[in-house]
């Protein structure tokens, strides 16, 4: 298997993260397929993506103290493997796990993911639980110094002694047949911690040895740019950010995070810029929450995330979505980046602005993005020096979020673009 | 009470640790404790203290793999409390704990210690076992992120919420109960951990709660110079190396240690150099062996041990002691530097020598030690320039280790030292 | 000579440096030495110094742009050594240098002091001038990688051949025939660079050869903790600050040093909390302006340089001093601290409040200051248990600001304490 | 101008760094130049580079205690530009500067390059030397906190003030008039200054203004791979190591940096893995030498730096190239790969084994890199999964070193390789 073939473009799909932060429930994640199967999928929109806790008894019930309740009940099988928890998922019971609501996806023509949280349950570990497939207990291969410090439920494995293979291959049997096409691993791409870097080679081995391609996602970030090679290897999109929200700082300094990662793009490997929070968020953090982007900072982070190729990952509560979050989400020629352009390329960048190209991979065009990173309105440049590659003069281009035809006459090309917001355009020599 | 009045001189004892590593058990205490009762005592030692380990089960059995076995058996009573193991210690059976060896310790005229982790026990904190006083559970008052990384069996508590001090008081009330008179409390002295700072205050706390004098040592090292007011405060000993073995390099180095720490000597404060690994050690580390240090090492040991007011605490087997080694430990005068001397400072200090000075106490005497940290022989001066405070003419100086009486008649004073030796004197003003 | 007995209390002045930046001239020295003489020299202030740039012409002039010229005409002699600039110090003419205002400082009974910055003039270096008793010249010793990084005007000496030694001896020649008591040098305290620790021997070496007594004062600031050794054995004062100024995060912020740093106070050994900026201060910063501390913020300073027993120096313009400051530079009695206490120790430090207590060195009595760290009056306590050494219950205490007398019954004593401000007592046993 | 059309494959040259250090006189340049006209142009060799400090008088003559001698004189123009020292570059004399040089080197068909200093001559700043084209002089825009700790000549220039841009531009004229086609600026690529940062867009600039197209060269690295977009904007190459030298520890440490690098490699941007140590080198450093790299590792140098694709310059003194040292140099197959090949990946990277793929970019032809990272003989396999984007099986290789033509059969591919060694074979679909 050539990991690379299981993401030939960025994945674009749906994470209950955003909005149900640890609560999401089987209906919940049912409504949003549904809603994502009638109204995105024919633009591309397929991964359904069950994030973190959901093999947790009462996960949510102590908000107040705690995210993830420590030393809590987890549900788990004889083999140190954690099983959905049935309380949401009813459909788990009797040895089913994720299976049922799977096909459910998969009916619906979608693609299911889960999250997991790097290495074996600190439960099983104390409770010297066995490893499938080997003779060796949980105790023998978690390693008891090898935690995260955000979350108390995991040891990390040995990666230096037998069992900690077998025990991922183990965990990756289950998942084939459950039918999981999609594995976001936590824990696992930001800390230097050698061990984590060895356990991303395991997951990748683990994949391999059920033979059911898996989008590999490592999280949280920010990924380390000195192991990128090693992502590139092993993964399919990790995360060049700590968790993304709705404020303006953490978008105008995404920019950076992608002129570090920009030539590390290609066919199954994405830098991934993290869910996008849209629409309504929040509801398990404490209280749901529209969305706290302006209209041109949504046209502004779609923008460079299409441009950039990141993965699209939605955050919203997908039943609640707006007319307008809607129309940003099924905008084919914006969302086309994805599939026909290559070699995006940060062309400038200061505080007040950043201009991004790309090249269709098909036609004889390019895309051309402005971004407007100050607080007021901009006329934003560029001339023929910034763009050596490239003839401005007699150049059209087409604005892909207004549609408007715009023809250049002059050597260089400059447009208003809003406050915090950006523009995208199509440009064709020409005739 | 007054916490420095419970170690007004330096505390002189053994610890179990260089000998016996995780192994030892309640006989070869006693045997140790015999032995300094009958040879020693009478030089000031009095601490026989147990090192870590003593609640688990099958400690050492794994040496090859696991200094420390992960997620093995502890004895633990009801209320998250360890307790000794009752294969090593029987008399600790039917909840007598360590009462019965510290009666046996206290009824040869010396004191009780033992080691600890900082924190709760894992176990207790996976089993929600009781806090004894409150209505809380261990996994109530677990910090799931507090770990130590070198040993396996504890969490470090929650500091700020309720609970913590509690857990902590009722150790304390037990090992009151036990007869227990200096705690080595381990993991909390090295990280610049919020968390372990604070609960260096929270032992100090049980202390006090308990009423039961109890000299409070700290380790592993090396101690953070900036925090050493808020040891000064708390404790009545901290490490300012990592584990200290027979190997020159380490012996150099602690030159750098005491020249960084001697400011904070005082009565009931000592800066501690770790123990003295004299005489037979190792046999618990894979096999026993004598010392690797030289004669001339060990008496720059004991020198700088001495003059700087260093905690003494044996690493040697009391019961296979040599004639020489005892001698190095029973030199009285030597040893009086720890409760007739006070200032001890640096005078000089390269790569090749190092001097120090300090006061007697009651006399109109000093001590001056010349340490030669060269591989050869060398002679080492002092100049009345090194020394404004004090007249070098006409002096009358002691050697504390050969006894022999020197009179100085120059402006200044030299000696020849064997390479990585040391000389001691008294010295009084000439009549 | 005993560098120590060239400070046996802490030193007390005034400096030029928080009034006129670098502009100070002759006449407006001996102004501020007038005043001294007259009203501030019989509570023990002493000290004359002139702070930077002495040595320069047009000082001042471009201080929009740069507070030291670059590349600018400086004073020098022909052995490399910087001379006052005539246009200032017209004293200093025909190669008089500050002997002249050296006499007249010291014919008002006081003592006169110079900063200098750490090194050898660049323009030496590049002009290859000559260094006094030897056949070098500047280029040979000086280091071209050992830059101050705020002051364009120095290169470090090379501190691994001949010729830096001499030229700190020649320096420290010309300063003793000049008269000079007082060596504050700069860009020497900070940073750990191997070669500015080898200058502050040379420094100490320069004043032992040239046979005057003149205290060594070493900036900026912060000091190194794991210096400390060498400080003390080389200087007689050391900065433990970066420049302090008149706002109150600064004075808060030097209870944190002020605890690093307790136990280095010794006769001749000074961690210093640097100058006082009371009174008008600014003039050569841009503008004159009073203090901008409160006058509760200004007791508090003076009760905690006092306690620590920092040096103090004035940074106010003398001749404009108001009777409220004078009275704080002139209570007799809380001065006395600097010379009659011994031992300040820390007892309470958080974010509230800070307590310390000294004890008298010729009486049995104590001194104990509140400080009150926090925004609202508070009512600021000590226990028995806080106190251990010393009984709390029946106590008189002496209110070093107001001189009122206070009984205490209880077995604590608490005080009312306005925001930002201190108490300070002396304390006597109650007959 | 399009500054990646100046370098469209990466640069091939000669540099006089490794063999003469700070000495190269005009007949060495000139007898270097000779010998690549005559036996290397054709191969693809084109610059001769005039390295460090050929402004400097008596360069090298103090060679036991300063590789660049301070405050030296140096050869300036009355514009604070530096010129070329006339007593090792005779025909620089009145006023010619480099121009009748790079005259004879363009008259063979090569093309010249230069080494220069971020910055400004010191001996300018504090001579107040004028800028050329401005009313400034050198003290005005000379930065005197910004200088390289390793060479004492210049200061960097400022960069928040008119003045920094228009020195550069003046330097830059002058360059084109001598008919400079290659710059290696020094001390700009390594420490994360902001003004160094800076200085690489001023230095683009400058060569903009000019209009002669010079390839920009940046050193000495460690580039950081943080600013990776910014040097790929602004420059052509930049050194990935600090300098390297001919010891197996620095070429295998290469791996590792090429691996950060890899996917930073396009038209007119080349991470520069440094020069090639071959032949003999030495000879202002101390004594000629032959390199002291073994065969074998000479053949995995050229291997990797072909592949990889950085640029070649030589580091032997060339009219001493032995038979086989040529032959490694004039080897056009592996040669090729500078332009011919593209997107090269490691594939494999351990501390035994590297393997490396690129793609030919006119054929349907693959290149295969095996290096034997140990010490001893080893056979490196590549398996079908290792490589899943090509087909092993039924390829046929041709060995580039040795001409021998494999036909693979089996779904992997393997081969012997000596210790330290290397294999590059083309691979061609068999038909």
């Amino acid at each position: 298997m050539n990991k690379n073939q299981f993401a030939v473009t960025p994945p674009m799909g749906w994470n209950s993260y955003d909005y149900y932060d640890t609560t999401v429930n089987e209906e919940q994640i049912k409504a949003n397929a549904d809603y994502m199967a009638a109204n995105l999928k024919k633009y591309g929109w397929e991964y359904i993506v069950v994030d973190i806790q959901w093999y947790a008894y009462d996960a949510g019930s102590q908000r107040d103290r705690h995210q993830y309740i420590p030393f809590w009940k987890v549900e788990m099988d004889e083999y140190s493997r954690l099983l959905p928890c049935p309380d949401r998922f009813p459909s788990s019971r009797d040895g089913q796990g994720f299976k049922p609501l799977a096909d459910y996806i998969h009916s619906l023509g979608l693609k299911f993911g889960i999250h997991i949280m790097r290495g074996i349950p600190r439960a099983a570990a104390h409770n010297h639980t066995k490893i499938l497939g080997t003779e060796l207990t949980a105790n023998e291969i978690a390693d008891p110094s090898s935690i995260c410090f955000w979350n108390p439920d995991m040891y990390g494995v040995v990666t230096n002694r037998e069992g900690g293979q077998e025990y991922y291959n183990s965990l990756f049997e289950l998942y084939a047949e459950w039918g999981v096409d999609f594995i976001k691993c936590d824990d696992i791409a930001r800390y230097d911690m050698p061990s984590a870097k060895k356990e991303i080679e395991m997951l990748h081995n683990a994949i391999e040895h059920c033979k059911r391609p898996m989008v590999l996602s490592l999280s949280p970030g920010p990924a380390l740019i000195n192991q990128a090679w090693y992502y590139e290897k092993y993964a399919n999109m990790w995360r060049i950010t700590d968790d993304f929200w709705d404020n303006w700082p953490l978008l105008a300094n995404m920019f950076e995070r992608c002129e570090l990662w920009q030539n590390h793009v290609s066919e199954g490997c994405y830098p991934d810029c993290d869910m996008l929070p849209l629409g309504y968020v929040g509801k398990g953090f404490g209280g749901e929450r529209y969305t706290g982007f302006t209209k041109d900072e949504q046209i502004t982070m779609m923008t460079l995330w299409c441009i950039f190729r990141s993965p699209l990952m939605l955050g919203a509560e997908l039943t609640k979505l707006d007319e307008w979050t809607l129309s940003l989400l099924t905008n084919e020629k914006v969302l086309g980046l994805l599939t026909a352009s290559a070699g995006a390329r940060q062309i400038i960048r200061n505080k007040e602005q950043a201009v991004w190209l790309s090249k269709d991979i098909a036609e004889e065009a390019w895309y051309l993005a402005l971004f407007n990173l100050s607080d007021v309105e901009k006329s934003i440049k560029v001339t023929q020096e910034d763009l050596p590659q490239f003839v401005l003069q007699g150049i059209q281009l087409e604005d892909l979020w207004s549609q408007e035809l715009i023809e250049n006459a002059g050597a260089s090309f400059e447009s208003k673009v809003a406050p915090h917001g950006a523009k995208l355009y199509k440009v064709y020599k020409n005739a």
